[in-house]
């Protein structure tokens, strides 16, 4: 049975991109060779590299701007560190908008002044913070463009002075932005963009080279981009299949047509999330609400396993909140058809049917 | 045509892995979803990180010794970092034997001191230094197993007080040792293990949480424990490929029953190569050869094209000695079937008949 896949990450990736990775891990190139068994210094893999890297700039308007782009392992996790190593000197301003933002500030806080410069965390980041000030003596300043757990998104950026840090890890190529208002992006692959093992960093070269600490070679953004970002062993076949998806992106028109697309989606959820008298969205105000993450309660607790029963015998997968929040959340990144929303629906006015 | 693939790493893997890797990437479990688009949380993914951290230890003889297995991101060079984090207080005692191993001391020597018990740096690492002194008041001792890069392999480890400390990246499961002589052991995924994007840390717990320094948490050995190896969300399919190799080798009958093939395939080439009058092997005393990478060069450079058309022509892939040491390199591990070293040889004597 056909499975619709709103899982929140790893996640589902379009069904020709799969079948691709699955056949480069028989035979690579028709060379005889499985893509993960030739050498990452061999002709065909270092285009895999550099084409992976062009593509992402190229999505994000960001070629020829001065920015490098770098796929690297360690997780969005591992650039919670790697961006206070890099860039906090004496102090930095975020933005706590969930857990992944507490994980960062938890991370840089230990190199210099944390400035929390806003946080909903009073009510368990159901809401995006507005209205907060940025200092201007901060080295950098630090949001998360979507909250992959509690269904928020920012709608809009600060305009800043400094440099502007953003964790895109489950929007990113999702919805056209000004790009080069940030310095640095950095997102794990395994939402938008591929498999889990590799993390895209796009980062502005200018901003380097300005702290005074020694930064572990591992850990330095420029090491990597003076190495092409292959300053040791990449996770080849992560990489590769980034790079197919950002392929496949391409191929469907970009970012501005799977936004229209995302668009669509998130309003046949929401029309109906609003609409049903069975559910609630978990989201204070409408304008925060996230267009890769849906989060909404079922308000009669009597019929949860009416719902899920409904909604496993249609298929639908990965429909459970995360613990920290309860109830649903339907995760719908790009590769997810409009179809699968569709099903869940449906699923929806069904159990409002029989309840 | 078959290819014979001498790749230093990445490298070859068991057909067989290949084959249920391919088919886990379109369809996992009989799931009708992808290996790589499910939620690392979910049941049979955490089932897959458990076997292969259970694998590792049984084929290592460290179950229920106090050891845990970890599959982490990052590579061997994140372990350069890690180790100096996590157990350099004041000193630390480093062989040097190569270029990994250098690069390990770069890395480590930034926290505290650093002492060079030996090195073979002055003859291009072509050997194995012996009889040097390691103090008994250094944090831990570390050395390199096998030096891919120049094709030198320690036959036996010394006995000390102080933790040991071994990157195994290069001969990991290829050979009997005690492997309790070592408290922790790592080993980038890439060569005997699977595909690149993982790395395997086996550590004895107890050496843990000496260091007063903070430790960051994605470099924290103990908040990787804690976390069963799930801190963050893990390199899945490298580590799903790891344990289909780990599975393949002790369906293979264990590290004892392919040290005997691998002995064979070393025995077979270097043969060769000491009876050719046309190659000379690279590495000074044959006591210290590797047996997972011989070194060896042309003693005729005019004959250069000619041998390069041969082994081309026989589906011989990645025999290209690296550029530090020039000449040729065979790498022969685990998954290299002897009838690909035979080829090898075979070609050698070709070209011995045509010269
Ligand atoms: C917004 C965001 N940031 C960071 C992370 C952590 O990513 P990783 O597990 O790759 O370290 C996640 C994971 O879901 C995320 O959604
Ligand atoms: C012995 C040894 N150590 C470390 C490394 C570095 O590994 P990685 O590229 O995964 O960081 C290698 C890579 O070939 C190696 O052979
Ligand atoms: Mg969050
Ligand atoms: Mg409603
Ligand atoms: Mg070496
Ligand atoms: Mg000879």
């Amino acid at each position: 049975m056909k499975k619709h896949n709103f899982s929140a990450g790893p996640c589902i990736l379009p069904s020709s991109v799969l079948e691709k990775a699955a056949s480069a891990v028989r035979n690579f190139n028709d060379d005889n060779l499985s893509l993960i068994e030739i050498s990452h210094r061999s002709k065909p893999f270092v285009n895999v590299m550099e084409r992976a890297r062009e593509l992402a700039l190229e999505h994000l308007g960001l070629q020829n701007k001065g920015y490098k782009a770098l796929f690297l392992q360690g997780g969005a996790s591992l650039e919670f560190l790697m961006v206070a190593y890099n860039l906090l000197e004496k102090k930095a301003a975020y933005l706590n908008t969930g857990t992944w933002s507490s994980k960062a500030i938890k991370e840089a806080k230990h190199f210099g002044e944390m400035i929390e410069v806003g946080s909903s965390a009073d009510a368990n980041f159901n809401y995006i913070p507005k209205n907060y000030n940025i200092p201007t003596d901060v080295d950098y300043f630090h949001c998360t463009s979507n909250n992959t757990i509690f269904g928020t998104q920012l709608q809009s950026f600060p305009d800043v002075s400094i440099p502007m840090v953003c964790d895109m890890s489950s929007d990113i190529f999702s919805r056209v932005l000004d790009f080069s208002k940030f310095d640095l992006i950095y997102a794990g692959a395994q939402k938008n963009m591929g498999p889990a093992g590799t993390t895209l960093v796009v980062v502005k070269e200018e901003i380097l080279g300005k702290v005074t600490r020694h930064i572990p070679s591992m850990l330095d953004y420029k090491v990597h981009i003076s190495k092409d970002s292959m300053f040791n062993t990449p996770a080849v076949f992560p990489v590769y299949v980034s790079m197919l998806t950002l392929e496949w992106l391409k191929e469907n028109g970009g970012v501005a047509a799977i936004e229209t697309i995302n668009n669509k989606k998130a309003a046949l959820l929401y029309n109906e999330i609003d609409r049903n008298p069975l559910f609630k969205g978990f989201v204070a105000n409408k304008e925060d609400r996230s267009k890769m993450n849906a989060t909404f309660n079922l308000l009669e607790d009597g019929l949860k396993e009416q719902f899920d029963t409904l909604w496993n015998a249609a298929g639908i997968n990965g429909l459970n909140g995360h613990r920290s929040v309860g109830g649903y959340r339907a995760s719908m990144y790009n590769a997810l058809p409009l179809e699968s929303v569709q099903v869940l629906v449906d699923v929806m006015q069904e159990l409002e049917k029989n309840a």
